[in-house]
C-alpha cells in the first residue's frame, strides 16, 4: 500500500484544476435577489444620465437671454406662469419675461434654458398675480444638470464578472433592470470518511471526533456563493463507499470528500477513483498541510479529496475548490486576493514543502503586517477560526526571519473589496 | 418654510444615534444557518481537545520502558496483539513486549506510552504470528497528540459578537455545538419619496427617473446582514404619507426613508417627525453629501430619514443606519473599517464641511494608497458601484494634495478580515 507519489508544485495543482473548468449555465433573477451574485452580462446605459435637463436647486426656470440687462439698480420683473414639482413636466410654451417655479430634480421646461435659486430673487404679488424680480445676469445652464452629463446612453457600466454590490444594485435599479443574468449556483457535496466520525450532535465518545470538516466546509461553500449539499459520512467498506461516492455525483455538480486519500489500510479514494474511470489530476502537494490532497475529474464533474486534517481540509479548500465554484459562478479572478506583508515574527525551522500558516493581518499606519494567530499556532481548528489570511512560505534552507517581506493570501470572498487586495 | 437648521458633527450624530440603540431579541439557530451572524454568546471548550491521547502517525503503539535496549545490532522484537483503526479503542491490556498496530488519529491503548511510525520497523511472521523488531530507543510519548494540549475543558473559545466565519463553525462543530444563540434580524423597512420616482421596472417617463436608492438600500441592509422590506414609496400627499409611515412602523424595527427630509414644498417628513411626537435627534450635519440626513426616534424605533441624492442615501446608510443594525445583530464593534491611506491626487478645493469621496483602496507592495474611481468622480451612482472606500476629508481652507495621509473607511462588511483594518 506504501506506493511512492510525486509531489507538485502548488501552482502547477492549481494550473491542472483551471485549465479544465467547465462553464455554469446561466438564469435570470430579480435584481432583489441578484445582491452577492456575480453578473453574466455586460451592462450597458440604455438611455443617458440625467435623461433630461434637470434643475439642481428649487428656484425659478426662465429664458437666460431675458437676464442680459438686469443689474441692482434696475432689476427685471418675471411673470411666474407656473409650478412644477420633482416628476412633473411643464407642457406649455414659456414666453420672455416669464418664469416656471421649479423643484431640486424637475425636468426644465422646454423653452427655459436656466434656473435662479430661491433665494436669488425677490417675491411680488400684483393683481393676485405672482412675479419675481431679478437683479442679475444669468448665465445659460447656470445649476442645469444636462442630459447625459453624468452617463452617455451606451455607456458600458458593468462588466460581466462582477460581483453585485449594493451600488451595482443602484446602477442596475437606474437603468430599469428588474432581472439581471447570473450563473446558476453549482451544488456541492460534501462527503466526510473515517469510523472516529461523530455527527456534531452526538456525544462524544472513546476515540471519537466531531466531523467538524464538513460544517466547516458547508460554511466555506456558502460564503463563496455555492449551494452546500451535506451527504454524510462514508462507512468504512469500500464496496458501500464506492456505491456512495457514485449517488452523490448524481445529486451534485461537485464532490468533496474529507479524509480516506492517504496510505493507511482504510483509505479507499483511490480505488474508488480508479472504479469510476475518473482522471487523477493529482494526488500529492509540495505543501503542508494537505500534501496528500487528490483531485480528480469525471467527466465535468470535481471530486476533491481533501485530507481530514482541518487545517489541510479549509486550505485545501480556499487554494482549490473556490477558485473552481468562482468561475463556475461567473467570476473571472476566482483566487483568493493576494498582497504583500511584513513577518513579525521569525518562523526559523526549514522545510522542503511550502508551508501555509494561518495569520492575521494587521495595517499600521499606511504598513501592512502578519502576525501569528494567538497562542496556539500548532492547533489546528483554533487557528483557522481565528485567522484572516494565509502566509505562502515557499522551501527554504534557513526558515524566514521577523521583517521578511512575504506572499499574503487573505481569506476574503469581499468582492467589493477587491480592489484593495490587488498587486 | 426656510427654517435654520444648525448642522451638527458627524461624529456628534453617531454619538447621539448610538447612545440609545435598544438590545435585540435572541434566538437559536442551527450550526448550518449560523454562517454570517454574529454569536450571542461566549463559547467555551466543553471538552479537552484531543480529547484522548491520539496517534500521530501509522504505525505501533507499544511500552517505551520495552525499548530502553534496543539497537542495531540487538534489535527487540514486538509481537503484534491487536490491530486498531481510527474510531476504534483498543481494550485489552497490552503486555511487555507486545505491539499494536495503530493508525492516525487513533486512540492510544491505555498501557501504551509511545508509538513507532510503520517506516521505522521491520515485520515479521513466525508461526502464523505476526512481529516487528525495533531497532531503537523510543521516547515517551513519541509521535503522541496528548489529550488536552490543543484545548483544555473551559477554555474560552469565541466571544460573544464575534461573525461565525467557517473557521468558527469548525470549531462550533468540534464541540458539539449543534445549535447556536444568534440574534434575530431586525426588519428594516424602506420607503422612498418622490413623485418623480419610477419602479425599476416601469418604462423611464419625461421628468422621471427610477428608484435606485431603496434597492441600493435594500441590498446595504442585506449585506449587513438584517431582512430588508420594500415598502414602495410616498404619495406626494401629506396625510396619506403619515398614515403609510403610521402603517410601516407596524411592520418593521427601523424605518429608513429617502428624500423628503429638506426644506422644499414637498419635504413632509418633519412634519410627520413631528406629528408622531417622535423625538428628532438631529435634522443637518456638517458633512457632504447628506447635510440634510435626520435621524428621528419613537420609543425603541429609529426612523432614519436619508436624503434622496443616490450618493448621500449610500453614505447615510454606512454611516448611521449599518451601525444600529450591527448592535442589534450582535457585534459590537459596528462601525466601517478605518485605515489610513495615501491620497494620489490633489483636492484643492476647500470645504467648510467634512466631505466623504467614494474612491478606490489599492495595496503597493506593503503600503495603502487611495486613488479615485474612474473618470465620474462627480457621478453619483457610478461612483458609488465602483468604490471600496469613503476618504474623510475634514473642513480645510487649503483642501488636500496628493502624498496626505488621510483616513479612509473601508465598505466592507466582512467580519472575518476586521483584524486587517484595524489600526
Amino acid at each position: 500500500m506504501l506506493t511512492a507519489r510525486l509531489p507538485i508544485l502548488i501552482g502547477e495543482a492549481i494550473d491542472k484544476i483551471m485549465s479544465s473548468v467547465p462553464k455554469g449555465d446561466v438564469e435570470k433573477v430579480s435584481l432583489l435577489e441578484a445582491s452577492g451574485r456575480y453578473l453574466a452580462e455586460d451592462i450597458f446605459a440604455n438611455h443617458d444620465v440625467p435623461s433630461f435637463d434637470r434643475s439642481l436647486y428649487d428656484g425659478y426656470a426662465l429664458k437666460a437671454e431675458d437676464t442680459l440687462k438686469a443689474t441692482i439698480e434696475s432689476p427685471i420683473e418675471f411673470e411666474v406662469v407656473g409650478h412644477i414639482g420633482a416628476g412633473s413636466v411643464f407642457q406649455e410654451e414659456v414666453k420672455n419675461y416669464e418664469a416656471v417655479r421649479i423643484m431640486t430634480g424637475a425636468e426644465m421646461p422646454k423653452n427655459c434654458n436656466t434656473m435662479v435659486m430661491l433665494e436669488q430673487v425677490k417675491e411680488l404679488k400684483k393683481e393676485g398675480n405672482h412675479f419675481i424680480l431679478i437683479d442679475q445676469q444669468i448665465s445659460i445652464n447656470e445649476r442645469v444638470f444636462k442630459k447625459g452629463t453624468e452617463i452617455k446612453e451606451g455607456t458600458q457600466l458593468v462588466k460581466k464578472g462582477a460581483r453585485i454590490t449594493p451600488g451595482i444594485v443602484g446602477l442596475l435599479a437606474t437603468f430599469g433592470f428588474s432581472e439581471v443574468l447570473v450563473r446558476v449556483k453549482p451544488k456541492v457535496g460534501v462527503l466526510a470518511t473515517g469510523s472516529e466520525l461523530l455527527e456534531v450532535n452526538e456525544p462524544l465518545a472513546p476515540g471519537k471526533i466531531r466531523n467538524s470538516n464538513s460544517y466547516m466546509l458547508m460554511s466555506q461553500i456558502e460564503k463563496v456563493g455555492a449551494t452546500p449539499i451535506y451527504l454524510g459520512k462514508l462507512e468504512d467498506d469500500l464496496e458501500k463507499s464506492f456505491k456512495a461516492i457514485q449517488d452523490a455525483l448524481r445529486q451534485v455538480d461537485i464532490l468533496i470528500t474529507t479524509g480516506g486519500v492517504s496510505v493507511g489500510d482504510f483509505d479507499y479514494l483511490p480505488e474508488i477513483y480508479s472504479r469510476l474511470q475518473a482522471e487523477v489530476l493529482f494526488n500529492k502537494i509540495s505543501m503542508r498541510p494537505g500534501s496528500v490532497t487528490t483531485v480528480a475529474k469525471l467527466q465535468n464533474q470535481f471530486l476533491f479529496g481533501l485530507s481530514g486534517n482541518p487545517s489541510a481540509s479549509f486550505i485545501g479548500f480556499e487554494l482549490f475548490v473556490r477558485p473552481v465554484l468562482r468561475i463556475l459562478l461567473g467570476n473571472d479572478d476566482p483566487h483568493l486576493p493576494s498582497i504583500q506583508a511584513i513577518l513579525t515574527e521569525d518562523f526559523p525551522i526549514p522545510n522542503g514543502f511550502t508551508q501555509l500558516i494561518r495569520m492575521k493581518v494587521k495595517v499600521e499606519g499606511t504598513k501592512v503586517f502578519v502576525t501569528s494567530n494567538g497562542l496556539n499556532m500548532s492547533s489546528s481548528i483554533t487557528s483557522i477560526a481565528g485567522a484572516d489570511a494565509l502566509v505562502v512560505l515557499p522551501p527554504s534552507e534557513n526558515g524566514y526571519a521577523k521583517g521578511n517581506v512575504v506572499d499574503v493570501l487573505l481569506l476574503s470572498d469581499e468582492g467589493q473589496n477587491k480592489s484593495f487586495f490587488n498587486r
